[in-house]
């Protein structure tokens, strides 16, 4: 088997993490798995939604959004249509999800942080570099917080990653790009803390279905590339 | 520990599957996991979607609804509030992957069959007991379907079944009910072919991450009860 | 003439209220008549709408709703397409106004009742059972009320009930079933109390105008098959 | 008693109907009972709706709207809010119906008619001078289509017109204005064709119902009612 | 070149103001630019939205509205699809924008004024006309918040009125009718107050760009115009 | 006069012009102007839109938005609140007419061409710029089609720029940033084609109206910035 684009089977693509890619925003970075690049802001907001007023708590929530040509074939406008898709819905609640696991959102007080995932340019596992890239800014906006004096100390548990992995022409791969995930047989995304324990999983069979030992190989590929993702923001938060 | 039902960790609670149960649809079940009740429709059309036609390919679809009262506090109807929830969303697009993994689409022809889950009583699982009752409704949908001549043989590759499973008060336990998932560390809902093949795992930690042997007893109680649902439904379809 | 059915022109047909069917709501009751099904709940909920705040008196309303596959072919789901049908509107609004006229809203105190008729079958009349199983649940409901302490006594002024009347094949008739009421000439929903006062009458030509000889014969099978459903209300709540 | 307007018990509003109000529609009627005005166009259009197509029949279809501040307080423009209210729906829909009852579909051929009912000043009765005006909107429309010969004959089969009575301070009354209408016990709207038959009736206990004897007597005032309303539409139509 | 009503270049079509058209609004005018004919109304409410409360500070806000058979084919009704044009919005915008420069906002108090136009017939210039009319309903509602007591003087700070302007048939024509505007090679919309001052201007190329000139000899026609429609505003006003 | 970015009156922000920003769209540009920042993609598709079919002639539209976090304050995105804001209409609109004054249509031939401009990070200008950048892209997109063999010859008329010019503490000034524009006392967005002819003006008075001196002097500036930008749009095409 050959992977389209000539990557070993538990390669990441050339990931690229870049740090204060707008200037309004909390936390803004770019996130580029291989081709695919995706916005990721963090936005801070004292307060909280109504549902949870007076628990001494904040929140976390996130929205995910895909440029119109960030596809080979232009998508309709999510705004001009006057609602959002099921996929992004079910992604951006991931996203928000996944994101929560990270904060105690006890310490976070009575703050809320909106996280922005806008794609500009698609080439398959959108969700995961949005996660991925999504938390160090995440971590910019909570520096942002600590700084105005919103909070004390950081309310962060632990930094989370993600990637997808999947079967391809009959083998574990990692980090599926578009020509991959259009004809993979499974898909999943996994998200990890750097403490090792899983975030979540979603694994789906496209038509036929998988077996415990290739969801064990999966894992493993995926708990590989999570760890090289994880260094990635550790480099990119020093820097 | 002591489940709040007195259940052991691995026991089901007790399920009902009811065929016929409204007189129009091509398949029409009423399924209860315990206090969770839902009525699954299956009703069959000539022809597909428009982004299938001419592929000699047919469709599944599903959607999912709650009753505003199916629950303790009532729930903002989504017709009267002008759109579906993320939650509704999530759950209706799972249920649809799932199905569409149980049949061979060519084999369908070009015919669609949309599956209706509507929970007139909820208690946790809902998603999971849509989509055991649902593959019952789909049998009869198809059966009805060659009794009409619109196919000669059945298109179903393997019957699927899902339950979750989670960790409760420290300790993996098999279908949560509302009790339990609401104040579970991680729920995870997994949807098994009666082949034994994975064709769905959703595994989410709620706040704390879940670790790779916790995930592992969890998929041993998944496939414990969904054996058993496998064999439920094989009852109810030879009564 | 022979009905469909082979009932007499003032003939119910069999109907049946089963209270307490779901467990959640302060009033959940199932009514069916004949093939029509449609569980009404009655959800209790301190306070009132904004517009009625601080003028002492409590609010009744109404939502109508069917599963897309309670009836003979699919219909759209409504949360789905994003907005409630014209049918749905004028039928909620019906149900709510006659609900309220059965109730002395000062004396229920700044409460609010909100009454939910989901048709799960349908086969014709679904208004005129949505009103009469919503009346028993209501019942139910401020009992629950009462005993919650949230008001003393029973705000009640009188029972209300509801059927349809038609020309069918030229002669009036009672409780129109489905085939009926597609080819009725005429089609008239009477709501009346249990002290004989009219609620609302609600009478159609559907092609040819009728005379007032005719109203006055559907009137009076409506208030005979009535009378009987408030017999039949009032043995549902003695059991 | 003594009604506000000082107007006898059985005294309609001075009416008045003005055709060709507007120059682009094919029947533009203005028509005002006392203070309520509404402007009545009636719209031809070749073909008929989508579930028509081909069934050898034609369509008659109403909208109904209000200025915003057509009424003493200003109300939300619907346009703005995205969405027609309840009231609308059910009165644009009784119009349509009540229109249809005048005209035979099949001799209208596959052709379509849309009313349009905007008040422009509202003072209570604005569906029934609605009705009562959109009728000499359509004649006109009608004769438009015999001169640009899309139909040989008239397919109309009565006139209609409409009228609103109700129990005001305990006395039956005709055409209710806004003072009436705001504390009405009883509100009833009814169609009649110029051939005396019903078309609709729509009646209302607002808090307390009503007996038999007021409805006798509320429908003999509609009848006398509308037999003036007749009048003044053949009067309008000969000018 | 010849018109195709007849007139001159830098002539007006017949315009005629008529105040208190509607008897509901503080406001309430019907301007007529030829068979153009709008209805302004004029709401005034005590209190400000939220963006502005507690600034000491007034508002202005416009909408508009066609009624759907105001043209020479029916247009849709935007409140039965659930939202406006974008024609609509830039429009009310514009209306909204040229009413707050007549009006010295920190003089209004914190109260609103809501300005509807509504178009109950179209033959070209609808929003020009609207401007128009808005500004006499606009005086006419500030009067009556004098009279109210709500406000001690008037913080009207100048008139403003409205024309179009274009290039028809390779000529600059003052006030296009429809038959124009619909072949006009350029569209303007010119605002100005009677001190002379420039409010707004909009101007539009359709095909091919104007030049500066061309610019000038359009501008010199809208001052002329609209010198006419400031002493036509006053004499209504005087009347 | 000292502006906030120390430039002298008629000087442009530094612009840039990247081509080829994205990879899918036929026509790809990042668009900056000092800190503003937009995405334009032009998409090509075969076909026009319903109501120019059969006509021989092409369509251009142009679609706008801003993400959520590209402003000071994160705003609502409008695809979750489901529309788009008046602004966003009056903008996309704007945008869209001027670029259809850049192409001779009918040589476009039976294609589509639709400009999406995405505000990354906005700072004032951000229509102007993504006019500027839209051009760019559509040039881009022209010649694609030309390789393709869509188009045999470039319908491209003119090239299109545009800048905003206003009165910024009684003086005019060249290409408000943000600090300017929001307590700018008139704003102007003028689009020019490089042969001189004005393809569109906007010009609104905040508070005070203008006058024809300053409007001149304002034209004059934005005359000499759009030459520098036409200047600009050259060198990137020709890079």
């Amino acid at each position: 088997m050959q992977r389209p684009s000539g990557r070993s089977v538990d390669q990441l693509r050339p990931v690229r993490i870049t740090r204060q890619f707008t200037c309004h925003a909390e936390g803004s970075v770019l996130v580029e798995f291989g081709n695919t690049k995706v916005i990721c802001t963090a936005s801070v907001d004292a307060g909280v939604p109504h549902f949870l007023r007076g628990q001494g708590q904040g929140w976390i929530t996130a929205e995910y959004g895909m440029l119109p040509r960030s596809t080979g074939t232009r998508m309709g406008r999510e705004a001009a249509r006057g609602k959002q898709g099921g996929r992004t819905v079910e992604i951006q609640r991931l996203i928000g999800r996944s994101l929560r696991a990270a904060v105690d959102l006890k310490a976070l007080g009575e703050n809320s942080i909106t996280i922005d995932c806008d794609v500009i340019q698609a080439d398959g596992g959108t969700r995961t570099a949005s996660i991925t890239g999504a938390c160090v800014a995440l971590v910019d906006a909570i520096n942002a917080m600590i700084a105005k004096g919103m909070i004390k100390t950081s309310p962060l548990k632990r930094m989370i990653a993600s990637v997808s992995v999947g079967i391809y022409e009959g083998e574990p791969v990692l980090d599926l790009d578009y020509p991959e995930d259009s004809s993979a047989e499974t898909d999943m995304n996994i998200v990890l803390g750097d403490d090792g324990g899983i975030i979540e999983i979603q694994g789906t069979a496209e038509a036929e279905p998988f077996s415990e030992s290739e969801f064990a190989s999966m894992l493993a590929l995926a708990k590989k590339g999570i760890a090289e993702l994880h260094q990635l923001q550790k480099a990119a938060l020093a820097s």
